[in-house]
């Protein structure tokens, strides 16, 4: 813990201000979890009473004598910049605070909030909140909050971050209910200076804290939270559970907090570019909570041992939908295992040690395969003969001789296997009530475990032309093509015209067939307004289509700017038509899409995503993603590399230039030996 | 019920051939049940003793005079035949084989079961089993197993049929620990009589059952099993988990049980046109015990409730995830809900009622919304202000007023909680720990009550000139384009040929570009040995390309017949390749694939699978699946029918032909007014 911190959670003098006498009052419960869980001294502020629960109290906390680490404030939102001004006076070093009011609730709040931001630029307070329960630190306890003193979290080694409150008290009240303990609880709230990046630093270096748990809506800087995640995931795990995924879900999360919501295929990018275990459901996030402290997972070949056939088959189809695999025996091992078990066991994985398997067959089984150092889910169904308990003793057993091995019990059943599971429980084995759990775990924790720092090799070694541009437009066709011309994209051939005779000129250059599209920067679906032609094979039918489009553009007063010859360009026999895009994420910059384009594009749908900066990882991801295998195909793998790294360059253009909002290529042709966009956009808002 | 199963159910007079003295055995363990929980008269068989358990034996089931309906065999394999005569002599009318020792181990088992099968064919006695747990009754109750009788399960609404007796008792140990009740719980073992198929018929008309949930890892019958699901799921919804997806899952549930792995695609599309809810995991199919004999949902479209905005985002997620959507309110709704909240909370679906919401206030707005007759997840989050027990209560109250409203509970946390959520089943309400176990059931519950009897007017009309063929050998090429021809299936023109001269007539009749092919029915990949040349332009190529190719085949000794000419066809701009494809499903017939073709199929892997006979719902789902969008895009809805009607054609073709094991037509090259396959195969093994 870095040493500022433990004013933070192991503080020396707490101030309440607001603290309450009515027992209703959110300022009265926190004065009473406090004085439960703190045993320093604690100074009640409020003006209307001088003793609150048998304290003095204060009128103000400059008003106090001895040292006040820490102010909680919970007083309404527009007097709390005063109080602040008072606690920096008073040199607290930390104010929770509590109060709602602020950018969640609308202009006003906004402003309150915006001034306290201020306020804080020079200040040497931290603030944690607004809008937060505050915090809990189990060792030495101490909670800040007004969750009911009745859940009280036990001491454990993961730490949660929540930005929402309500939830939080939800699952500390269930979490404690089936013993899962915690190092630090932290309510964020709007999080307008301790955000959840700083609160990753400060548990990254807490010994108490062996993984993060956090339940995300949004962020305020994706890229400062991205950075501490990538260093404190080098240290300890970090699971996310990130609400808002859809976008239903994340418009419900926008109504109800400040966070901007940013795309989840970002976040998605984002959390595995930076070693965090992504989950999907709360109760994904229990398990982990409670297991991923000391399981580590360095194989995704799972072995199962079963006495039930038929929960075996059921772990090896979630084995397999998580992307996992059994691990294969090898003869040795089938070897001894044919020596342990009857003949109509299974002796390969699924090892099936049979209905009627002994605790003593459970060991030797065990011990025949621990030494392979793959994770083990031992699958225990309670039939007439079996003995849960004594079961449960011989799986402890192998367990604390050889603490490291990633052994996962799943045991089935409810009355009959209760006491065995709590015994699995007490000495800190993780247990599991159903096979996909177990699987779900090693899942994400192998993912963590196979997890490096991105490397950028190929990416810092892509020379791009430096392209600052000075745009405060869209570019659309051939206004754009000299951006692309700079980065060595090549695009169609074409030229710029505002007459037929222009337009005649301008084809004997492009050549038969050709297209003609309607030039503006506004335009965005030319389409659909009949402003594109194409297959135009002589001159006879260029002049039909120059007059005709002119007339129509006209007709229909749409506002243009001039007309483009093109080349037309079909892909050859065996080409295809892709896509290439860039998108300027709120959260974390560029995105670039490289999928299938042309007409079919939004029927298949099958695009690979790639943060800025491209790692090399994400690149050998795309070449082995569809779209990668889909160019390697159609270029014979010619001209793949040089179609891939188109990606870079776009990431780069767009770094460089944070004003494009948005690239499009589509379609990029793409042949055996050439690659041409014709149709190209760049769009500044 | 069926009168003739009420013997099996609620028998007058139990043998129980095979009974113990020895408690460890099984037949002592099901007298013990049978003691515990059966009225009638029971009648040990042994040759060893006088007397167990206080009853007196018998040497032989035929020397009993009284009554027996029910025999229950767990005596070894192979004196199960004798036995079953002699219940057959003493007019038994149902026996339950206990033993294993048949089909599910090794050849002599398979012979054993032959037997009793061939015995059964003239025989009264129905068997269930062998290698089966039993049966249990619970109203009036009787049990036959051997589960301990400690987890006796309750009595309830709900049906369960395993194929896993190991899971069954694991299963039932954990809903009787959770209180969810069962009409009947059957252990189908290896069905060599009584199937699946034939206890949903029996249950179907079982008025204690309101639901039917299956364990199944296959099926001998898949057919008879569809016919039984869907005459079943017109009174009551069945909700099967299907062991062995993956293929490691099938793997290993082919090692355990005797059943033929059906593939999973047919599975599920079996499934989904009888109406069955399929599960993925058994935490979801405990939620269908449950809650599904009472649930009924009409509506996709979900209204949530809930006091904790993070909770209502996550549940949000879920809803999408699964495919559903959030209800929009309208004016009239969204004005009253203003007039009952405060300013803060959003009155938007998902409704934010606020952190501090009273028990009124959840009554209020669950009275706001509940005649829009839509389900509703209600979700509570304990807070400080929060009271769990007196909520409980209001939402009961609203259930006991309208029972048929589908309001779905969620209670997130855990001691704080706990009371409250029991308040709620006990009165029978589906209460749920997270958002997306609601969300799942709501899912399948409205799949249920969508389903609809499928039509097949599309299909019966479809008229396709009879095509018995007596086919022997796989056919490849010009040796199939018979049968696609009577079928209307429009292939590239070609010619046998088997000199270069032969070869060069060819091409005139096909034109330049041509391509040339190897011929024979046993080659069946002939790209990869070189057995392919297309794009030949002119009679010198080809001349080049009949050398080459015959030299080739004669250096590696490839047995082909002839040579093909094929006039070389190309998609048209905006055409695509697709691939049509039949394969006969053990299980299920023929089922049909149509999907990306040419190059790119195995990238892509974009494919709509349809099940014989097709169904106007398939049709319907095959138009609005990717490869329908695609079709009508690259062809502009011309022939778009004409190409769906093909699939009626080979569906047709298989089930008149049951030796065609598939069929290969890709790629089928389709353009704006045109549809030829340019490769066709047909196997027969």
């Amino acid at each position: 813990m870095a040493s500022n911190f433990d004013k933070l959670f192991n503080p020396d003098g707490i101030a309440i201000i607001g603290a309450s006498r009515d027992p209703g009052k959110v300022g009265s419960v926190i004065l009473k979890n406090l004085r439960i869980t703190y045993h320093g001294n604690i100074f009640p502020v409020n003006l209307a009473s001088d003793e609150i629960q048998g304290l003095k109290t204060y009128s103000k906390v400059t008003l106090i004598k001895e040292n006040v680490d820490v102010a909680i404030i919970s007083i309404p939102a527009e007097k709390v910049l005063q109080v602040l001004k008072d606690c920096e006076k008073k040199k607290v070093s930390f104010a929770i605070i509590i109060s709602a009011g602020f950018g969640e609730s609308g202009h006003s709040g906004v402003l309150l909030e915006n001034a306290i931001k201020k306020f804080l630029n020079t200040a040497k307070i931290r603030v944690i909140g607004p809008n937060c329960l505050g915090v809990i630190n189990t060792e030495p306890y101490y909670n800040t909050t007004f969750i009911d003193p009745n859940s009280k979290p036990f001491p454990g080694k993961t730490a949660f971050i929540s930005q929402s409150g309500a939830l939080l008290s939800a699952i500390v009240d269930d979490a404690t209910l089936d013993k899962i303990g915690f190092s630090k609880i932290i309510s964020v709230g709007n999080s307008i200076d301790m955000d959840e990046a700083k609160f990753l630093e400060v548990l990254k270096d807490d010994e108490n804290t062996k993984a993060i748990t956090l339940y995300l809506e949004g962020l305020r800087d994706g890229k400062s939270f991205l950075k501490s995640a990538l260093e404190t995931s080098k240290k300890k795990p970090i699971i996310v559970l990130k609400g808002g995924k859809s976008k239903g879900g994340a418009e419900a999360a926008s109504s109800h907090t400040g966070a901007l919501a940013g795309s989840d295929i970002a976040y998605e990018l984002a959390f595995k570019k930076s070693g965090i275990i992504s989950v999907g459901n709360i109760d994904d996030l229990f398990n982990f909570m409670r297991d991923a402290p000391g399981l580590r997972i360095k194989s995704d070949e799972v072995i199962i041992v079963t006495n039930a056939g038929g929960a075996g088959v059921i772990a090896t189809d979630a084995v397999y939908a998580a992307g996992l695999k059994l691990a294969k025996l090898s003869a040795n091992t089938t070897n001894e295992l044919s020596k342990i078990l009857p003949r109509e066991a299974n002796i390969h994985n699924p090892i099936d040690i049979l209905g009627d398997a002994t605790p003593e067959r459970y060991k030797e089984v065990l011990e025949a395969v621990y030494s392979l150092n793959k994770p083990i889910i031992v699958i225990f169904s309670p039939q007439e003969m079996s003995l849960p308990i004594e079961t449960a003793k011989e799986i402890s057993e192998i367990h604390l001789q050889n603490k490291d091995l990633p052994l996962l019990p799943v045991f089935l059943g409810g009355a009959r296997i209760a006491k065995a599971k709590r015994l699995l429980r007490e000495i800190n084995l993780p247990v599991y009530s159903y096979p996909h759990e177990a699987v779900d775990i090693i899942k994400g924790m192998y993912s963590y475990s196979a997890f490096s720092q991105p490397v950028y090799s190929t990416y810092n070694k892509t020379n791009v032309k430096k392209t600052k541009l000075n745009l405060k437009t869209n570019l659309f066709g051939l206004d754009a093509k000299t951006i692309f011309d700079k980065l060595a994209i090549k695009t169609a051939m074409g030229v710029k015209v505002k007459t037929e005779e222009d337009a005649l000129k301008a084809a004997v250059k492009t050549g038969y067939p050709c297209v003609l599209k309607v030039g503006s920067n506004e335009i965005v679906h030319k389409h659909r307004i009949g402003g594109v032609i194409v297959g135009i094979k002589n001159e006879d039918e260029l002049k039909k289509a120059f007059e005709s489009m002119k007339a129509k553009m006209t007709d229909d007063h749409i506002k243009y700017t001039h007309f483009e010859v093109y080349k037309d360009v079909t892909p050859k026999k065996g080409g295809i038509e892709i896509l290439l895009g860039g998108h300027l994420d709120p959260q974390f910059g560029p995105m670039i899409a490289i999928g299938i384009g042309g007409d079919y594009a939004n029927i298949i749908e099958e695009v690979t995503f790639l943060l800025a900066p491209i790692s090399d990882e994400d690149l050998t991801n795309l070449r082995n993603s569809k779209i990668g295998r889909l160019l390697a195909s159609a270029t014979k793998r010619k001209i793949v590399d040089e179609i891939i790294s188109y990606t870079i360059k776009l990431a780069k253009l767009m770094e460089e230039n944070p004003m494009i909002k948005d690239i499009d290529l589509n379609p990029l042709v793409v042949s055996e030996d050439d690659a041409i966009a014709t149709d190209f956009k760049v769009y500044t808002a």
